[in-house]
């Protein structure tokens, strides 16, 4: 498909060349579709701040059960796009089934992860107590006042900046257009009225066919304006900022900032003494009852995470932040003082009121969503895709408990 | 002077634009010499990292007494010098009479406070101790922990990245040539020999007067080579690693890495609440016997720094140094906290065997060093530039207490 003719009529608009978009945009350009993607920085913010792990047994939170299906399914899921990426793109994505050991620093540390196996066993998780002897021989490089550790042999990671770029190449590969442009608003004209007779999705045949003829959205972003009859928004937390959205149909989505930290042997005259990772599992720990990750690449970078604080849509990195980052890390791997400070940076989680992804058709005809992956953004992303390409080829619904519609409100209530 | 004449025949070359480098430039180009510098990255490396403290009281050591006279001489350059560049370069470079408060945060560093008040009084330096509450008077938001300060309100500091900006655009106005080059080698050919007969200068009349038609040395870089009868190595930590220089005249330096954070309010969409500079005097710290200093910039910018350690000439920044710098820094300004970490940089001091600079003549002819500054290069620079101006235009000798040839050897002996 010619580039042009892809700008000129596209059948799908989407905002947003996050991991979402970009794989959404993918999955809808294999399936037949013209897509154009907008996105004045594509594959950054949370894309890019994201640690990668894919880890739905140790990401799993008290109350949040329901959420293990959908988290369970999404990392089956990617071993095959992993694969499938890798040979679109030709290069690797860092994808590695290295599995999670989750370390304990004091009593009350130790005795939360055994009450935390507990409650994997109740879910039929695979889950197991190490001994802090256990631990150090499975990661010697941990520090000595490890007391315990759980481990997660299914939890595993992908690089997530080397996944962004690899999508990057492959929609482009596909025909995708990508345009650097911010988006600013939607216009959908007076097609749109609130109420629920609206949700049949225009440019839909009977029969699951997709027709693109039909009552066009106008996207318009801050250099040209774009058309099309099905526009996704996957723009994180940025969502609900965009103009022109009618307030039922508006994303339930709101920032949760969180810093990250890449520290590895540097290049040129290294002060490093190993090349190698520190460590060869994702390592997260409870420091007197503080999370933090270590997410080792086999570069011998090891990516630090995350800080998590609600102030609006700032992205600058606070020395606090860093500092927190720095000394718990280094109380679970005291050997990460002597590496360099290659990166900090700070994205925002989409986090929606229930915790859970806003997937599929609004209330205003043509407009979809596909964000608010919350922590889980790069676990989540192929998964998605998939559903909402299921849904807008071939008709399939979405999952009713990912529906936007969950939070939307009558026209003129808010 | 044209650009191309400078550049064919120079009376000086400059190795290394740093601070050293760009000041004597700054200052034999204003004597009616034609000077070419060379460095790959102006007024980069340790000019960039440092932090800009005009501070001999606060910086002073025990067993260094007999550096006060040059440090406090160099001080006193300083106001003449910064006016005279902002006149030059027509911009600010955030020189401030600001004075220093050093606090103590535990009673072993009250202790050692009251014992450095002591010997600033056995050598006359201005410097007094405060309670708790007077040093909360003056700084309300240090740490309620402070226990006492000492302050000496005749150490200053000028912005070094501003300085070291003004300093290029001055040197480039007044004629000197810059040239991006990364120096290799000196080939002073077979005029030289050992010993003390060559340390007349070539190109010098009995009567002190310069003249340029005398043997030259080549300087040779990346991609071309230099000719000239003068040359100046100002290459800081780098100076010993040039090839060509003989032995006995080869710079007594060695590096010493030292990490420095900029932290401040954040550009755009900022997180942080102020604006303004949390401290309004450079506040130097014994955290626990571990020293630590935060300057403040009018810009609302806090520089912290420095940590210092040998490790050849590597200069990634190093985990363990930014936390080292952070947690310190907080237990003196808890508020730092909340500033976002702008820049994190590291630099190499050329240390000597003394501390004390290299200035003047070498053993080889035509060779000079201005170089070996320590920890006060942003101090020195102005008064050894002024030195060294004097005695390659005037004839006036340089002190003999700096003289590179404390430090070399016969020939053959190393």
């Amino acid at each position: 498909m010619g580039r042009s003719q892809a700008t000129a009529h596209p059948d799908v608009v989407i905002v947003g060349a996050g991991i979402a978009g970009l794989a959404t945009a993918w999955r809808l350009c294999l399936g037949g579709m013209k897509v154009t993607i907008l996105d004045p920085n594509p594959a950054r913010a949370a894309t890019w701040t994201a640690a990668g792990m894919l880890a739905p047994v140790t990401e799993l939170a008290y109350g949040e059960a329901h959420h293990l299906a959908l988290t369970m399914k999404a990392a089956e899921r990617w071993p095959s796009f992993a694969e499938e990426l890798e040979a679109a793109a030709e290069h690797s994505i860092g994808f590695q089934t290295c599995g999670t050991l989750y370390a304990a620093l004091d009593a009350g540390d130790a005795t939360e992860l055994k009450r935390l196996q507990a409650f994997h066993g109740t879910l039929g998780l695979e889950s197991s107590i190490l001994t802090a002897t256990e631990t150090r021989d499975l990661e010697p490089l941990l520090s000595p006042t490890v007391r315990s550790a759980l481990i997660a042999p299914g939890d595993h990671q992908v690089d997530n900046r080397l996944a962004g770029a690899a999508l990057i190449t492959a929609v482009e590969r596909a025909g995708v257009h990508i345009e650097h442009a911010f988006v600013t608003a939607l216009d959908g004209g007076a097609s749109w009225s609130a109420g629920r007779d609206n949700l049949s999705l225009p440019g839909f045949s009977k029969s699951g066919g997709f027709v693109s003829e039909a009552p066009r959205i106008r996207v318009r972003t801050d250099d040209g304006s774009f058309e099309a009859p099905i526009v996704i928004i996957c723009a994180g937390s940025w969502s609900p900022l965009i103009a022109g959205i009618p307030d039922p149909a508006r994303p339930a989505v709101r920032p949760v900032r969180g810093e990250s930290l890449r520290l590895g042997p540097g290049s040129g005259e290294s002060l490093a003494a190993a090349r190698q990772p520190l460590v060869s599992h994702n390592v997260r720990a409870l420091v007197h009852g503080r999370p933090i990750y270590l997410v080792p690449r086999a570069t011998g970078e090891i990516v630090i995470g995350a800080t998590s604080d609600e102030r609006g849509y700032g992205t600058g990195v606070l020395a606090g932040g860093v500092r927190q980052l720095l000394d718990d890390a280094r109380e679970v791997v005291p050997g990460i003082d002597e590496l360099e400070l290659i990166d900090t940076s700070a994205g925002l989680r989409p986090a929606t009121p229930d915790n859970l992804p806003l997937l599929g058709p609004t209330v205003m005809p043509g407009l979809l969503l596909a964000t608010g992956y919350w922590r889980n953004g790069i676990l989540l992303a192929p998964l998605m895709a998939d559903m909402l390409a299921s849904y807008l080829l071939a008709g399939e619904q979405c999952p009713q408990e990912y529906s936007p519609e969950r939070f939307s409100t009558p026209a003129g209530s808010l």
